[in-house]
């Protein structure tokens, strides 16, 4: 049953689960200090492909494929395929599923991506609309620095506050769970440890609003993102009646340093300390002393590859109980940062919790 | 409650209602057989804004405000709005709906997008995820044609295939029903006539998968969509056991003349004589005779300003009471395409009934 807590947020009572879930990077990333923990790494930036686009479509394939498979489902149990990412009409998207030949409806938050297909997977498996369902996201370094900055071959230089774009992808597949039971049947789901797979829960949801902190730089989407972070973190808080001390982390997408810095700043105007409790995956995936990545990691694969390799594989262990995820997002493109607008930001919510039942 | 029947449909069984809707359109459409129905008519491209992309950004902002009048809600009312748009990053929808602060789900579905967009909303509305959701769409000729075209300045010839993007927006309010009352409490609802807000409420839903019928030219989009337009009303009729004939009209987004005559074709082959039932918003927008628009209209508004305004209109004055709305999108980029890609196309079906409860 899905109930609506506090003015923003939704409880999950059932917690639909985690069957399943994949990560697949490029080489830079696999040199990196999460580098043990994704399923693939791939060496080649063009994983074999023609193009950077066409690569990206496959970064999402593989991901999807690698969680498929350890879920123990067949691409006909999944009802619904959500999935987005950075690429002008989303094509790494609908180019890299089109061929499993599930429902899918795309979605755009840019580098919250993750977090909202996730969550739109959650709540359908929640409210019976699927018994299954899948969240994809990916981003590519090279597809990304064409679109959004310049030709790679230029070498434009970069600024202090600029992140480094992850080539990557992940994805995870959650089950609708009731009664002890998942809807489509235990059996479906009994390949490998069933008790894995009923593990982690999502417990809760928080969608942000798009916050506008003003920012016209497009080189530093860390402050433009960090009001979001700040926001919806705030009203999850708020609505569920916890402080970050009840969680073992809350994990942001890609603030990056600039972005991380700006949000401890404004959670504390609110009286609110994470610092102490805060990852981001944009500083976690690469190593800022000796990988030139300036402020950190950013898009789409970012969250997304490293909520499905280190974070979840960290639940599966018990070192993590309770995580909340929350990825975000700069929704502009640059011909309206050229026409003189600022970015607005964004971030959703998604609360993991290690599940007894 | 959401009940799955057959393989890919949902049923709504409360029936989440339209509150209200709003319609925008350009001076072309303004000129065409529809011209009667819309709300509101702009005679300039801009919108008295500065570029197109920050036009077909208002133009979203005027439709949703108009549906949100007629629904008597506020905006604090709308637990979420779920939009999107043609745009790269889909910023017409960021942008346009970043004043209103309301949580934001950013969804790509290229011209689908009022079906997809209006199926979230029906979905969080009907699983008591929200209260209220909002769905809306757009798109411009101008930022339209720019993007994925020609600059407009260059007088690019149009082939006989090619189709116009419409200048328009579409927009509508979901709200949730249950034993007879909205669950936000029918006083929120009680400006103007109650009885007009519970009269359409949504049935069935059916989520498209993406068909790739190895259509290279996109200057024949309608080509490239009739193959998912097929599928999905083909798996539809399946799933409810229903014929065309149980409705007043099945409504196709933005086929044209090419897609709508292909459909046929393939429906055929399948057993199913759809034309007499047939309508498609692309056709009807513009007069193909004196308007010089080729095989048709297009877009995300097109579909989106056409249900918002003469169908849903219609269903008002019980004209239709039975309309299954099946937009459809075609999920390229001018970039993948230039590639040597193939037009992958979607399409998802809203069954709008009018109710007695």
């Amino acid at each position: 049953m899905i109930k609506r807590i506090g003015k923003h947020t939704l409880e999950l009572t059932n917690r639909p689960r985690v069957l399943g879930f994949g990560s697949v990077v490029g080489k830079k990333e696999g040199e990196g200090p999460v580098k043990e923990w994704f399923d693939r790494i791939f060496s080649d930036t063009t994983m074999g492909g023609e193009t950077w686009e066409k690569a990206e479509a496959k970064l999402q394939e593989e991901a999807f494929s690698i969680a498929l498979k350890k879920s123990g489902l067949e691409k006909e149990n999944i009802n619904y395929i959500f999935a987005g990412d950075l690429l002008n009409q989303c094509v790494s998207s609908s180019y890299g599923l089109r061929d499993f030949e599930i429902p899918f409806l795309g979605q755009y938050g840019a580098c919250s991506t993750m977090a909202q297909t996730t969550a739109m997977a959650a709540v359908f498996c929640e409210s019976g609309a699927s018994d299954a369902a899948a969240a994809v996201t990916s981003s590519h370094f090279c597809s990304a620095e064409r679109q959004f900055r310049y030709p790679l071959q230029y070498g434009g230089q970069r600024t202090p506050t600029a992140q480094w774009t992850v080539t990557g992808s992940g994805s995870l597949i959650l089950g609708g769970f009731e009664n002890g039971s998942f809807r489509f049947g235990d059996s479906l789901a009994d390949k490998g440890d069933i008790n894995l797979k009923k593990q982690i829960g999502i417990e809760h949801l928080c969608v942000g609003k798009i916050v506008d902190m003003g920012i016209k730089d497009a080189n530093n989407m860390g402050a433009a993102m960090a009001g979001a972070a700040a926001d919806t973190i705030y009203r999850f808080l708020e609505d569920t009646g916890t402080t970050c001390d009840d969680y073992d982390y809350i994990v942001t997408g890609d603030l990056g340093r600039v972005g991380s810095d700006l949000m401890y700043e404004l959670l504390m105007k609110e009286g609110i300390s994470i610092e102490g409790r805060h990852k981001d995956c944009g500083l976690m995936i690469f190593d800022r002393e000796i990988q030139d990545v300036h402020a950190g990691g950013s898009g789409c694969g970012c969250s997304g590859s490293v909520l499905c390799s280190y974070f979840l594989k960290n639940m599966h262990k018990r070192v993590f109980n309770n995580i909340l995820f929350a990825a975000t997002g700069a929704l502009m493109s640059p011909t309206i940062v050229q026409q003189g607008e600022s970015i607005p930001g964004i971030a959703h919510i998604v609360h993991f919790k290690n599940c007894t039942d």
